[in-house]
């Protein structure tokens, strides 16, 4: 497990990015620049069409063979690009905005702009890498090479959710995600990033990662217990997994923490056929109950689920209410969403396309309710019962969620990407009852009996 | 699973205990006493020859046959008994303070008185029973009727310690435990002694249980994994399990947090033998190394161990160690002490005897180095750091606490009796890493590498 500087880039620029990650790691700038926007820096955050492509800068994130082309790329297309990224963000947005008028404050008239319906092209992979947070964990001619295997798709998919999420969060809070490339001994890597302690968000991170190699026997046997039939050559079953996760913890406790992943799974058999099966969620974990809210976030969700089955939101809202469910405390986490696992029907093509839908959700089922909470005053109090609330998160993090289990138990894993979904701060107190009437009893009594939002 | 009031407490008195238990979770106070001092709450701490026994209170703790002998014994030897219950709390610091000069600061001379060396006996049950925090789980009654069993001698240890350590940290806090008494459908109980938000701790639980019925088969496969060989009678396995544990997370980031916990398992077999064992450890969290502090924890563990046997203490760090490992981090959660389980040899009273010496061993363990750092002054950055220990310690007993996971999984179990060992507060920063030459690094090097403090 490494933390590595980009893909390709030469060694002088790694040398000088890790110059300048050190002075940043003491407090220090690098050459006068804050080391966020220095572009040695590996923590960089990368904008489209500009500090990856700048003409004259050592650091490159191409592979080899594929730099001149995405000089060429850089001036025809740059800036269109560019603008379609940061409108994908938005339009999601002002999707929602048009079906509900209850959310129309001033402060979010002024960050969405309206676009059509239009599907968006899958367009040339290399130049939706521009609008990505970093170049994608996949050498990006190897991308290009296999641009119609649904592994590339996924994970172009999962890099522009990462990356219009991230956006999204950056415009509301004026904070930068700080991102950190890492690499996997065994094989693949991922993308973190991660805010922290900023305006508006307590602790955000937006986690890509892409993973291959073999299947462990214990990995395997698991597999099998879920009923897969995997024939491996010479016992070796090569996989490959990858996803996109992420969980936001706001300061305000009246916005919500809001949790999501999407990730797509694949086995190759001995005869070389492919087994694979796509698997996500969203859901959402107020610290109060607010009944707007609630029909908005599961509204939202249940309209992107309809497009592809009537029974998708019915079916996978009552899986996540049973899935992220705290046994010990007899509560839900939150007030749920949906989460499937599994899914490998009824075609390859059309199960991606939901898993789509779901993914460009995101934006427009959490953000409008941020910029709605955005200024609500609370209490010492209310902020004590978030507290309280995030102690469950934790809960329910390192108890139960099979990621983290997962990932925990797995040599190799990087330990900070699984546990930054973990609160800044969380609070357990003894015997903390909330005394009958109030909206913390009102929140508690949600979590225990899941309701019907929508 | 129910928090009851005293065994025997008249309906009355149960209900007027109920009416101020409500009056106090609403802050208010009963009849114009503090409801902590009001003699109806269950939730009042109960002071050796006080309240328990008054004349003419209402509340008496006795089963029926014993309350006419407890009223005798108050008038015999109430006022000596509690003296002696005191003494031997402050004795073990005293005992202590004799060999250890670079402890003795003035705030510690006034504290402790010297005693004797010799043996404290084991004297009558119901005398020993009033310097407890609450009547102990199982009946007096019957306590006296097998006064000699292990089980009894056992109750009874575990029921003083928790005494004595809760006064002493009374003493050094100014603060008051909360005792709550709980029971456990399936038979027996426990008594849960909570101090949150005090002047020196944080949060401290010293918690007792005493529970017993038939071996659940999952449990049953879980003590033949562990080399246990079981003949139950038609399949059931009569089993009793007992214990004192306790966690102190102090607020002073020099201060160390503390666990023990000792503990004594029964199995009936077929033929009316029983199988037992003891377990159990004390163990010390600092969030920064001090290396005297260090070696006066180990060595009086040491010192306690070497009484029994020479290899006691090495083989017991050693697990320890092992013990408190947190894999997924590659530390471990503090700098150790000892621990052991499955302890049935050489005798059952000699490994008994062992028990009880590191039992008695907590309070000079642990106050002196309470009292050395009570007026030390913080930095915020180090508080943030405490913190920061306080979420590895979450995931510590979260994630691998064998306790921790029996107790989450077994259904009737008292969450918050298992949970009050998590701090108050704890953090999660993203990629924190101590600077070079920082104590902080200073203490995750010991954490990384356990070193031999005596």
């Amino acid at each position: 497990m490494a933390t590595i500087v980009f893909c390709s880039v030469n060694k002088t620029a790694r040398t000088t990015a890790r110059r300048c990650l050190s002075s940043y790691s003491k407090g220090l700038a690098c050459s006068g620049e804050s080391p966020l926007s220095c572009t040695h820096s590996p923590l960089t955050t990368l904008l489209p069409s500009t500090r990856w492509f700048s003409r004259g800068s050592s650091v490159r994130f191409m592979s080899h063979g594929t730099a001149g082309r995405a000089g060429a790329g850089r001036t025809r297309r740059g800036a269109l690009l560019s603008g379609a990224a940061a409108v994908t963000a938005a339009a999601a947005v002002a999707g929602f905005l048009a079906n509900a008028n209850h959310f129309q404050r001033a402060e979010m008239a002024t960050k969405v702009s309206p676009i059509s319906e239009e599907k968006e092209p899958e367009g040339e992979i290399l130049e939706r890498c521009r609008g990505f947070m970093s170049p994608p964990v996949t050498d990006i001619g190897e991308l290009q090479e296999r641009k119609g295997e649904m592994r590339t798709r996924m994970e172009m998919l999962i890099m522009q959710t990462q990356a219009d999420f991230c956006k999204a969060l950056e415009v509301v809070d004026g904070g930068t995600f700080k991102v950190d490339r890492w690499q996997r001994n065994e094989g693949g890597g991922g993308i973190s990033c991660v805010m922290q302690d900023g305006k508006v968000f307590e602790k955000a991170g937006v986690n890509v990662s892409v993973v291959f190699g073999y299947l462990t026997e214990e990995a395997a046997k698991q597999m099998r217990s879920r009923g897969k039939v995997l024939k491996g050559k010479d016992g070796k079953l090569p996989f490959c997994a990858m996803g996109v996760s992420s969980v936001i913890h706001p300061k305000n406790p009246h916005i919500p923490t809001v949790h999501f992943n999407y990730r797509y799974f694949e086995i190759e058999e001995e005869d070389g056929s492919k087994q694979w099966w796509f698997g996500g969620g969203t859901d959402l974990t107020p610290v109060y109950i607010n009944k707007e809210d609630a029909f908005h976030f599961h509204n939202t969700l249940k309209e992107a689920c309809d497009k592809h089955h009537s029974q998708y939101y019915p079916d996978f809202k009552k899986w996540c209410d049973r899935y992220f469910y705290i046994q010990h405390r007899g509560e839900t986490r939150g007030i749920g969403g949906i989460f499937f696992d599994d899914l490998d029907s009824p075609s390859q093509e059309e199960a991606f396309s939901f898993v789509k839908s779901c993914a460009r959700t995101v934006v427009p089922c959490y953000l409008p309710i941020v910029y709605k909470h955005l200024n609500d005053s609370f209490t010492e109090e209310e902020k004590d019962w978030q507290q309280i609330r995030r102690g469950r998160y934790v809960e329910f993090n390192l108890v139960y969620d099979r990621g983290v289990k997962f990932g925990l138990a797995t040599p190799g894993s990087r330990i900070e990407s699984i546990l930054m979904s973990l609160p800044l701060s969380a609070r357990w107190e003894y015997m903390h009852k909330p005394a009958k009437g109030t909206l913390e009893a009102e929140m508690l009594e949600a979590l225990r009996n899941p309701k019907e939002w929508v």
